[in-house]
């Protein structure tokens, strides 16, 4: 990308590309200029800070930020910045994303993490709501979220009606 | 409020109030302008469908939605929008709002919900993260969120010296 | 299905197919008349409430409604008709379905969705619910079920003879 | 009631009347018969069978069922009819109705038991769901749904009113 | 097993099979006569309160009862008789488990089930608690269980010997 | 109690006794002679493996044991013995006694804890337990558990015709 | 205090003063000096680092810390010292200290918390913690834990015995 | 290891091992000398007893502990010794580890244990602990770590970057 980001995408480990890549593919598909980077609340603190707190000057509008298990990363990010900070907790422990949700979501009074559900689903939704805040000031957007939502409806829509040939060759 | 709204907060019952009415005075002191009312999404789903869908067109910029159990609230007003939904899961019931949350956090790739801790604490990030929304175009609230910030930071600080007392007056 | 169907049979996404197929193998066991859509409550909220608006006038009696995640699709498909709506959770997120089975039953007071056991269980059980329904009024398919719990309770009697012959086979 | 009972509403205890009555009161103000009993499923087994298995005889349409703990008694009571069985978790130990929903509604495939929120809200619920079975066959019952949907959707409308002056008091 | 069982060993379904032949092999090499019948609480009623309704009068000491999901069959059981009955949750559930534990242990007061661990653990301590209840009144069974604890700390000593080698083979 | 006691009550803490107490009762209603005594799996190993590991010499035939928050003390005993135990999970922490159920019952094969509801509900059943054990080799015992039962289920009717005026009273 | 402080107790918030204080005071009994403060993660994060990172220099050995909901302070304060970290999960949410003790224990590979149970018990627990370390390199500390711990058996064979009483005066 | 042992590491099964090596790996990469045991809190009581209570006077200067199920181990041992005792949950059962957690941190107040995570994150962040505890008197092993903290965030970076090949390989 050698457009300015407008969005930054952080994760806690490179084994969370899978799912924060799902954000990455709906800022592409909307054409918005993102970064992403590997950085870690509790490895690389000082990384981590210096990305948080230098991302509004850089002109960065949100940050999307996605980890597992003590899930801190979106937490520390969010007390650096006064950024819109979007988070993802990521299913990478034996309690299924349950540990990452509740790191994430149950911020105290006074610094907010907008929080997505676990996993692909929340990735992608959270490369989704950062275009929503984007689209606030930018109507080119604005349309392309509408249009966005008409092809959803129809594609459910479409995969209903593909669904009475499997109801049909399943004899139902 | 005699202004244009720009952030509404909506709620399932009124008996949510006492919970939601933190978001309205984040709101109240930051002098952003807001609308709350009640809709329901099961019981009122015309009322919820109408006030999501003409938000945008009466100049709203983002909606916080409060509600409790199985907390549709959010989720449905989000699928009439493509304004920045806020979701504030609240403890109404039996399961202490582990309930409300999930139903409020889970939702499936396409339609967002950025949802906030349970109770006051959340509805009080979420009037601090549409402040946050409407800061990306609005310089004034950019700084006072950083006011605020220092704020806060002085007052933990205050917190810690007073501390000190109560550890004296126990003998400790 | 050429008859004019008496149960109509959601599900959010075509994936949750493989389960919903059991209520409608029920149906079709009992002779029982139906239809089977794909609608989401939130990507497709016109369409789902259109449906559900119009089940009652079209002669559908009741709606067997499965969704995962923060399955909102039983809740809101309630709120659109005093059909009897039976839902059925379905695990398809991390959270294993728990997320899916306490927005679906955590209804709040005053619109009732009848919630069956997460995934295959459940849907099964939507299906002969449902059948029980309109057993109400219709003699001959209350006869059959009672014949349906005779046949089970003879089935459950033989895989118990079967079972001495396992025992034996492990020397046991 | 000298009326012939159209709705039985059992109980495991009866220190859960005061749940339980949320759904005698919705049949009330439907006018439509009912019974209330109660019946240990573990404490008076044959007590509960019995009632369970001549139910239909007497013209009863439809059971409405509540137990806390490990809830066994709507299964137990389903497994002894083909009738419609409600039921409803009753919050009544330690863990705050999560054991009593589990046991209610995970059902095995072949015995549905139709469950409802846990408490008050799936009591007053399991009153209205059995209700609009009622309808099915009723067309005043089903003009008074339709009614009382109505009313309920006002009854949003009128708190949203008054939380207005609410707000105002609070000088926000 | 041609002698008088002393234990019966009931499950939900013959796909519990795996999980409860886990109480037959312990009773088998404590020489211990068991039988095992498969019976569900939902679906074979009858067959179940029979069975359980008998079982003293035909010398059965003790039932190893084992179920999945809502498993009302160990307290179904324990209803209808006031022998021991040893309660096995078994995890055939989206819910791993968690739903058949609570099901099984949450007994209200009057009737209770000993309850043991999920799944093969647990089947595995029904049948060693089944020996500790006969070995109340059998000098020989007592032996044989501080025989088999000795032999159970040698080979706790024993892995943690090989344990070494595992150890070295790792360069640790 | 001065004679020789059957069966031993264990705690690991003095608050533990008004849950306790209810295994005592129970036993005090049979005439079965115990004693109860408080002993930390932690704060008190020694006198905890003491007293388990001679219960038996001195003629006690089970144990009752409860605990709360990481309730260690049910398997620890059981460790040290031979003899039934019985486990209670006491509701003392803020996780509302799931952390004491699923330390209690989830016991590795090998050692079992029969595990009873968390509360007083169990250490009721806990007492009723105790006596079934001691019935296996006492025909008194097992008669008065037959009209035990027999005194519940009429209980539960007369507690249910009871019910019919507090119906009346509410005008329902 | 005037001596060099050995062990830091931080908290979040001063509202968790009363769970930390248990910390406190098992420090005070051993004649160990502390310092205490607050410092938030989230709305103070330049202090949090200040103080953690400054605290091996400053001469302490170790820190003890405590907070409640999302609790990342103790992760954070990791992040910034060598220093061994002891967390303690505090219950200042609806969630009752789940969410608390999964953000502090479920902690990635690379940066330990030692955590401690939930509220009071998990802080003084800490304390003593904290004294086990320093008694590593300290035989005074040593001995005195030692008699600590008779003490704390004797004190458990003294509450058995009063008991005893208890007992009596309910007739058992 | 030839040299005296400065740490034990001590497992309840040799199922154990593969989770628990990652505490031998680390220990090993900072040259301190351990030891490592298979033993049953349940299945070898006596030989965890001495074990533990002969640990300090062998020149071992703290336990890591890992367990399964009802992980009663790490508590077990700690009631024998006032040496720090560092447990790790194992997720061996049905519950995924929940059940190993809580029965490991939720320790009572008097006897702490300090919990790691849930598996091989846990068991890795047991060996840096403890070599926290050791560095403490041990000015080599202090640098070590924070040698080892650098390479540690150095590492993060350097995955970030390749992350961005990824990125472009994704064509994003």
């Amino acid at each position: 990308m050698t457009q300015q980001p407008a969005i930054g995408i952080l994760m806690g480990s490179d084994s969370d590309y899978d799912v924060m890549v799902e954000a990455a593919k709906v800022l592409k598909s909307f054409d918005v200029p993102f970064e992403m980077i590997v950085s870690s609340a509790h490895r690389s603190p000082e990384r981590t800070a210096d990305y948080a707190s230098t991302a509004m000057s850089r002109g960065v509008k949100a940050l999307i930020v996605g980890a597992g298990a003590a899930a801190h990363l979106a937490g520390v990010v969010a007390s650096e910045t006064t950024l819109p900070i979007i988070g993802v907790p990521i299913d990478s422990s034996a309690l299924k994303g349950l540990d990452a949700l509740l790191a994430t979501v149950q911020m105290p009074g006074g610094i907010p993490v907008a929080t997505m559900a676990i996993g692909k689903a929340g990735a992608k939704n959270a490369g989704i709501f950062a275009v929503q805040l984007l689209a606030l000031s930018d109507s080119d957007l604005a349309e392309k979220l509408v249009t966005s939502r008409q092809e959803m409806a129809q594609g459910v829509a479409n995969k209903s009606d593909k669904l009475q040939q499997r109801l049909a060759a399943d004899g139902l």
